[in-house]
């Protein structure tokens, strides 16, 4: 048993103790080889490390230093600073009737560090907002005289059932806006089946998110190649034996972090080491080439790929040269995070539709980025995308109101399903 | 005579009891065959229902229920809530100089749920700003050394004369507004010689909206077909009966209910059991598709039919091939209220202009949605269309001040009125 | 001598009096025939009228009523209600640096009628906003190695020498804001070689405008045919007697008067009979006709003519047929008073260039409307126009300050003048 | 030993004194020959004018008044009244995340006089902002793939290699806002390599700017040509004496001062003599044309020549007929200062492009103007330019943290700096 005082005086390289779940931890001999670096474990040396620790990692990372246990801290000695995600949102989320109220509900429960993480994008955010935009300026052309009755959400994604057409973008550090986390969004999806794609970076393990998931629930796994290629490789190889992932979704459209400023500015504020993103993307390799990497990966995957990120009509055309290994694509821009005024994903499928339509017959083309309506959801649809992916909006949902709120979130997709149908025949 | 307290305890599916006018209604057995369906009527069981039902159900209901009368109420008991239809404004209405100020002299007067009905629009309310904005960006050409003595408005609609190019469009609930009602309306239009289209969810009878119209007062029926066909078929059999409506408008861009937010937000503020969009739509049939749905109108209406909704050419030249049973169309993208983002009117005519001048001279072709001017009228006139519509404003006037509201609005449109003889020479 | 309380018996039809400078007049016998209409004398009628005549009416008129004399008033007991125009503004002119700020100093000292009469224009403004915005969205080609010591404002207007190329639109009312009136606006354009078009309404007559003229100013005279031919033919006959008029502008852009709210609401405000824009249109003919018209004019004046209005290049080319009895055109939407969403001057232009380039080398080209910038100047007479007026700068330079601040604002122009040279060479 | 009494009653033209660092000199004798006008020292005859001076005047200016010297002022009445450049910003340079936000910190501290000057530009400052705006609205199409692990930034520029292809644009003032003045920017640019032009009106000589730059460190001087064309012709003797300045950059976007109203009101508010751009600007000669001032300069200088102010591809293409004298042309539209609605410097690049993809291959083709993101850069070297210039960023940074600040200015270039690389394959 220590005292916060003894511990307090371990906070340096020569020596480095961190307190986590109320049990003191020498972490001097992993220092160096942590992937985000020393600096951002000596920030919290000699301190309780718990809420920032618990936010980021899977808890199977405990098992990595349980060989460095040294004892327990007197309870009534501890604190945790910051308990902003116990507080609950006040709104019913009957009552939030679109996405705008649910992320306005959910920034006031979380902490400024998860706002800061989720809600930053690159930049003047001038690609997050068009986005979004790019969907608005595009009108219906609605006919009449067209039999509404009934509206089939149902498609299939790589020849796996799912119940509708959009699917929950690989989204890091759920945790950081609710204690439930990657596994609660997968919770959320169920009722729908929704399609999720379990981030790299989640602050759950794949085979914690999948746990419950009836075998017909369908996930994907994104990956961001590792400098270090055997932690890749591991991860590839526990993917393999999870059935309930059908497909592996690699990561182009960051090769390093963008400059996501509101996430920098809480930083500062906040005095660590570093902002969450530039912590993610520490050890994350900035160096892949096509024809080596999908050669590597082809050979630690027993999954089919899909490339994220695509924004180029040129760069489709290369990725379908590599079907059926290659079974989908992703026009994204990273939601407006990586590269400012980089091309909403809309007006990237327009590109592929005038410039290569062939590329839909040898993968599917899948979008995200700014998806916010019904609407902006059928238009993709229209102009020949096979899912649309929302990332944020399942953040948001889930840290407004947990399981309960990713299912507001989803359900709110439907309110304009009937009239889908109608615009489904003619938008574009 | 019965108590509050006695009446208080019919509130279930079992036994169901409502106070209307002062009198006691056991309303049990109508429970599941109400359009609207029995959460609307349970929501009110055992309490006073007066206000809610006077202001959605024509007083022809009222014989549809006489024989579940059970007796009246302790009259020092009765209760309305809710009385803002009967304050007034403030401002004469004669210092409200465009429809933007009628509205807000409005918007003081009315009760939020009816300013939630009459002011939503689906989602984000694009298209009915759009709408608007659209007649906006429309410049003039005016010629100069015309002649401007005199600006004759009259025109013939449908072989009908009337006063001014400009009719009121379908709009519902009006005694939501005002208790004068659209027989208020009615009154309003008459010393203009304006043209009335009947709501089908109006909330007094045809019957009585038409009483007290001279022969040459023009009115059209609009029609939402039901799922009950032998509702709409007794409706389309009382107006046959009555002379002084002269058309049919079947209604086909809102198969269903728009996402209509502000509408929403009341009802989860007054906590009721759905919308007045909502309820109003409980009812209608989505499923009406064209050979079918006119094939029967034809065989139940003794009246030319108007449709209504027209969004692409393709559809009017559709509709065109019905002539001379249908007789006119109505480019129309429900105010904006049904399909966010769907095209404002004056672009579907633009449209129609390029695509199928012929369509010209098959039916007539009339145009809604977002008409605040005079200005914005003769541009539509200038464009082709044969009248042009307006709905809102009409609710606006009415709620503003009664009949007197109503005749301002029209009166508003006059105040350009000798410059349209000039435009109305070469715009477009 | 009269007591206040007797003369406020005769306020009617039968007995009609009012006060003008202390003197009462009976002006019962003029009702029928005064050109603004019986009510706007009655409105004053058995009460103190001074400001409000004296404002609208050149002092000729007195001599009109000399024999409706009656006799005088106790001076104790007149008052005067709005004595705004006596107020002046505290910035020294030499402070405002732009169009801007001396309408903002000149909207601080002038009366709400006179703000409401020079500020409105029609409808919603469209018109008179976009003809500022459309220069500023017009982009020069500046090139380089030019020499820029010299700029020569000089220039030639219909074969009289000028001392720059922008002239003083018709702007009437000139003493509603500024004792001074049309003749200090004359005064604060003479240092200039400014030319003056004479206002139709203008406050002050034209005798009296040109009084101090040296020879070489130059005005011209607009004219607004009366329905009373008679009336416009005795003032052709005067203007003809006036060597400083070389010119008369026939207006054409306002065949009726604009529906100009601001001048409307300041009315209701006010409680007065008409708004100032109505009760100057009174008497107006609004069935001019092309060939009729200028038949008659060339009748009644020795002057060349001028067109005032055009607004498409179809009517640039009918009036190029009268030259060279027409001299010029002004291509102008009236400030944006008449008709909202008539098009920019300068839009104009660029289709006459388009359409009709061969009409430049028959009649003189000018613009107003709009130009608050030296650089809107150039960009118009790079663009082709001979001279560009300006209207309500020159009555808010007169509010401001009088002469000097008509001055200032001339002087405003000349602040970018140097650029002038290099931009002619290549604007368009 | 004079009292500020007696020296306070030489403000004449007959005699007139002045306070410079404690010291009284008699000025009466170059009143007529001061390229600022007799105005400028008259202001301050008889007064303190050590802060006004020393911004303005390098301090070998004070050897051509040595001769003057009539003796010291009392010390304890000395009194400085704008102290402003002494407070330092609060925010450390750190927190500071772009430009915005190192302007904005800058903003805060330093004199309005200073703010007036470096803040603004062109009448209604429509080209400042458009000069942003337009490499806002262009939008990257990044390309996946693509290796990211290096990023160099090094280039070369007309022969010289430098770290960035970023560059300060010869901006005037510097001690106005800092008193490291020009010489504190050298001295930040100089870990990075980065090229400098120093201003024709620096607030320091170009000997002491350079001289503790080593020799790998690039610069260029900025010439305006004066009407005294022996003071231009003494300057370039100096110039051509100094190994560091590589270059010299013949100004023609500002043959005249542009009407800045900022300044202006600073000034007026002030109550000096003349605007600071006013002052900078007597001496200018406006007259320059191509050949002759070619010649001239060919004369003068050892150097090769940068044309700055092209904003044509006229003058692009003229300009690179004098090619190898010229050397290079710099794209600009001064900042938006000189001509408001001149066109930003990546439109005119896209023009070159277009009309003489040639000219870039006969000079280097740099461009200023509006450039605030590392992105924004990317995208001027992407559409062909060889360098980009940044102007007020320098000053801002310099203003906001002295050396330190201009380092930081720069490092925020570098954010984005991986993802360059990427960019640099598929702009435009």
């Amino acid at each position: 048993m220590f005292t916060l005082s003894e511990v307090s005086e371990h906070n340096t390289h020569d020596s480095c103790w961190v307190i986590l779940y109320g049990k003191v931890y020498d972490v001097t001999g992993i220092l160096n080889s942590h992937p985000g670096g020393a600096q951002a474990i000596l920030r919290w040396g000699g301190q309780e490390a718990t809420e920032e620790f618990d936010m980021i990692h899977p808890p199977e990372t405990m098992k990595e230093i349980e060989q460095s246990y040294l004892g327990t801290v007197e309870p009534q000695e501890r604190s945790i600073t910051d308990s902003t995600t116990e507080e609950i949102t006040e709104a019913p989320l009957s009552t939030l009737l679109n996405l705008d109220e649910i992320e306005a509900a959910a920034t006031k429960v979380i902490s400024k560090k998860a706002w800061g993480y989720y809600f930053s994008a690159a930049d003047d955010k001038i690609s997050k907002y068009l986005n979004t935009q790019a969907y608005r300026s595009i009108m219906f052309r609605p006919r009449v005289f067209v039999d509404c009755r009934t509206c089939e959400l149902e498609t299939n994604l790589l020849g796996h059932k799912v119940g509708l057409p959009i699917f929950v973008s690989p989204t890091a550090m759920a945790r950081l806006g609710h204690p439930a986390g990657e596994r609660g969004i997968a919770e959320g999806c169920r009722p729908f089946g929704g399609l999720q794609i379990i981030a790299n970076n989640s602050s759950l393990s794949p085979e914690d998110i999948v746990e419950n998931a009836p075998p017909t629930q369908v996930f994907g796994w994104q990956l961001y190649v590792q400098l270090n290629r055997q932690l890749s490789e591991n991860m590839l190889a526990r993917v393999n034996q999870l059935d309930r992932i059908k497909f592996v979704v690699l990561t182009l459209d960051a090769p390093v972090s963008g400059k996501r400023e509101d996430d920098e500015r809480i930083n500062i504020q906040a005095n660590t080491a570093a902002s969450v993103s530039t912590q993610l993307f520490v050890g994350t390799d900035p160096s892949l080439t096509r024809a080596d990497t999908l050669q590597w990966l082809s050979q630690h995957t027993t999954k089919p790929i899909v490339l994220k990120g695509i924004q180029t009509h040129e760069d489709a055309i290369l990725a379908s040269q590599y079907a059926p290994f290659v079974k989908g694509i992703v026009l994204s821009n990273h939601g407006g995070r990586s590269l400012d005024t980089a091309p909403p994903a809309v007006h990237t499928l327009l590109e592929l539709r005038r410039h290569c339509p062939y590329v839909f017959d040898k993968v599917e083309v899948w979008v995200d980025g700014g998806i916010r309506r019904g609407t902006d959801a059928v238009k993709a649809l229209c102009l020949g995308a096979k899912a649309v992916g929302i990332g944020r909006p399942a953040l948001w949902g889930l840290a407004a109101g947990g399981v309960e709120g990713v299912e507001r979130t989803l359900q709110s997709w439907f309110f304009s399903k009937l009239w889908s149908s109608v615009a489904f025949l003619t938008a574009g």
